[in-house]
């Protein structure tokens, strides 16, 4: 209050009436969101990178993003088939074009088809064109074995994010102890921490299992919920797996074990499983939510309440810029399937370029088509050089003193352990930043290496993280790696 | 809380647990949220869509959806400078072919150098693109006469409904009696009122004056301001011109009156323009927000908050599925503008085909560019036809006895307001129906024509009006608009 009288009485000396929207009379729920990934420390990247493009010296020449799972961003090739598509429904005349394999035009005019006006820049149906949602649905049924997937169940969106953002908001509701909880893994994406302050719900934290590369832990959750339960009423569980920014792949008995554990206590599940095409460990396999759901059988696979979240912006295409994605809801209530329909169509539609690509990531060349000797080179070229990436990731930072790394089972990002000598905690203490905040801004200013420190994810007391994405060329990444672990050591050096 | 227990017994007695997510439990609202635009009569038009697709025998042959501002899905055509350009940005191969014009390969490498990894394909800046938002501040200049516009204002969106989503969130505060209330004109865009309920801000109506053809009026105003002051705090004041659904161009001297009501009152000004290319009447021309803002001088130009909001989802070109737009921020506290940045990162950022387009949506073709002739063609073809539409509206529903209509200055749709008689009104009431939300069934079942009732956008107790848009070809408004008032005429001798 202090502050905003002397705002006010600064204002009238000045002649001027204080603002009607400034930080003290501001959406409080919005000011206590934070989002790390795109936070401080970017905004710090940014800035270098228009010092060097303005000749300023520094000790790097360039900034190396490698904070976003941005696959195209650090190179990554596009997918021709996709791009020859969306080219040809941009701009139909090409239809007649002979340098377009026939496949891609039989597809382009299917896709067209299904388009008021025959065109990518007619709205939609708020949850997706219905052929792709049927596309969507196939899809599913395949990847889980013939288990039936219901087109009406299928609800595309602006990218992954916002269709977790449609089903929390849905679950939001309460004021004091009824207040909704919702159960999010530590660490996690800061998607789910951010949208839980701006929808004022409660965050409970669940802590995954470091010395267990990264596993969920039944107990675990025990814990947490009946903790919370003190204070608010959980309602919902969140699982990330493949994990982000783990990198963990969960095991079948796990999910079981979770399902189970939801059904008990009552939790509706959101499975985000944008990452089900990035696995790359032996041993490691993804199962998704739906399938081992229905494979239990009653009373969990018709009555446990589950929406599982897919992307186009990850897997071996990363259309990040296209905003593509859908969610699956299982055992929803009908009536609340209505309501979430309407909420979508306030919104209008999704990006109508971003459901093709979903249409055709959902549906890809068949081995009779033209283009599909190719698409099939394409995509395996990129998820080989992922896991050989993860492999070397892992192994680089396990050689450095002091860096800790689980073995990157899926995903695209290492979440390695550091350790920080007592100085620089200090330090960091006396600067008022997180310890690992301190040593990412040192590693950016002094290498141009942008990674996003583990206080943005949530760890365990007293640890420190940073998560970096294994999305640069193989070429950059050894190099990469190899600088960032001489700088924790130099960093080790310089306080203690 | 009878339904709900006896919902929870039927449940018992199947030996299911009740679910978690139910119409009882989820958030109240969401529940109350209301978007008449594709509300019941439009999932209605779909569903007699499917039936006439299945051979069903209907008094009619297509459903015509006349509902919605959607020009691509109506027929109009795409201005082929843009999706030559947006094939070579999501193709990059083809800038190697000989069939492009010289100036849409430019225009392509352009857009590709600015996007990370130099594709569509990679995430952008959360406000959007830097490029492209200094060709919007560009823009802005040129269209205020030189006012200038500061790129760091402008943050780009996934169509304007996601701006103006942005900046009420941000409004939205307190309880009881400092809950925020928010102007709102009646008739209205219906995703005012659906976007208030979800955040749950109190809808303040003013009235816009029908026998003036729809003019806002100051005193009227103040009547909603001075009456909400009691148990809300209104801090913001949401204008649309031209006007949705009423098709009202204001003048200059009515949005002097209107800034320097808020002024006085303190109210955040919110302006959407996004109709700010469709003004055809004679004598009715656009004058944005801005620009009156800036030529008053001080101290409103320098203390007047501001958001104005634009879309490349209506104007000439109807991009409605790339779903771009943007908002400038005029006057509002920097403090709350990194709010507002935070705030859109974690949506990570609008999808970037759509930015393309917006990015050349405000910087078309130069006279000197090969591609400028076709260009400016096209673009005029396009508004010609749609002042002739707007023209021919207004003269035939004028012509029928029982419907009158206000001139349709600008925008997409008409706003007649019909005589019901009382028979049919009671007839409604019996039903359950708002009046015209009967007479808009009836018309729908018996005609196949989907507008949307007066209802869904506000009007004074006791009027009955329907929105219409002016969007379907020439060669089918005509016979549609004589059979829409046929139709009238037939319902008033129905119930009479």
């Amino acid at each position: 209050m202090a502050a905003r009288a002397g705002g006010h009485s600064q204002a009238a000396m000045n002649g001027m009436k204080e603002k009607v929207l400034t930080l003290d009379t501001m959406n409080p729920c919005v000011r206590r969101v934070e989002y790390a990934v795109r936070g401080p420390i970017v905004l710090r990247a940014l800035e270098l990178e228009q010092d060097l493009r303005q000749g300023v010296k520094k000790p790097f020449t360039e900034i190396i993003h490698a904070n976003l799972g941005d696959a195209q961003a650090m190179g990554q090739k596009t997918i021709t088939f996709f791009r020859q598509v969306l080219a040809l429904c941009v701009h139909p005349d090409l239809l007649n074009s002979p340098h377009f394999p026939e496949d891609t035009k039989r597809r382009a005019e299917r896709i067209l088809q299904a388009c008021g006006g025959h065109s990518l820049g007619a709205y939609t149906f708020s949850a997706g064109i219905r052929l792709f949602r049927e596309d969507v649905a196939q899809y599913i049924e395949q990847r889980d074995g013939g288990i039936p997937s219901d087109p009406n169940n299928i609800f595309l969106s602006t990218g992954a994010s916002d269709a977790i953002m449609t089903v929390l908001k849905l679950l939001v509701a309460g004021e004091g102890r009824s207040r909704t909880g919702v159960l999010i893994p530590i660490p996690q994406y800061p998607l789910y921490s951010a949208v839980l302050a701006e929808f004022n719900a409660v965050q409970v934290d669940y802590y995954l299992d470091e010395d267990r590369a990264w596993a969920l832990d039944i107990a675990e959750l025990q814990r947490a919920l009946h903790e919370a339960r003190g204070h608010c009423t959980p309602r919902a569980l969140c699982i990330i797996n493949p994990g982000n920014p783990t990198g963990q792949v969960q095991t079948r008995e796990c999910i079981e074990a979770v399902i189970r554990f939801a059904f008990e206590e009552r939790l509706f599940l959101l499975a985000d499983e944008v990452y089900q095409d990035n696995v790359y460990a032996d041993g490691s396999r993804f199962h998704s939510f739906k399938k081992v759901l229905m494979e239990m059988g009653p009373p969990y696979s018709t009555q446990q309440e589950l929406a599982s979240f897919h992307s186009i912006s990850k897997g071996y295409m990363g259309e990040c810029g296209f905003r593509g994605g859908y969610v699956e809801v299982v055992n929803m209530d009908p009536k609340v399937q209505q309501q979430m329909q309407k909420l979508m169509s306030v919104r209008l539609c999704p990006p109508v370029p971003g459901q093709a690509v979903l249409s055709m990531v959902v549906s890809p060349p068949a081995p009779s088509d033209p283009s599909f000797e190719q698409f099939q080179a394409e995509r395996q070229a990129v998820l080989a050089e992922l896991a050989a990436k993860a492999k070397l990731t892992e192994q680089v930072f396990n050689e450095a003193p002091g860096i800790r790394c689980n073995p990157v089972q899926g995903a695209m990002y290492s979440f390695p352990r550091v350790q920080l000598p007592a100085r620089a905690v200090q330090r960091a203490q006396e600067l008022g930043l997180a310890p690992d905040m301190f040593f990412c801004l040192r590693l950016l200013e002094e290498t141009g290496i942008c990674v996003v420190p583990g206080s943005g994810f949530g760890q365990r007391e007293g640890t420190y993280h940073f998560r970096m994405t294994i999305l640069p060329p193989m070429e950059k990444l050894r190099p990469l790696l190899e600088k960032l672990s001489q700088f924790h050591a130099k960093f080790t050096r310089d306080f203690s």
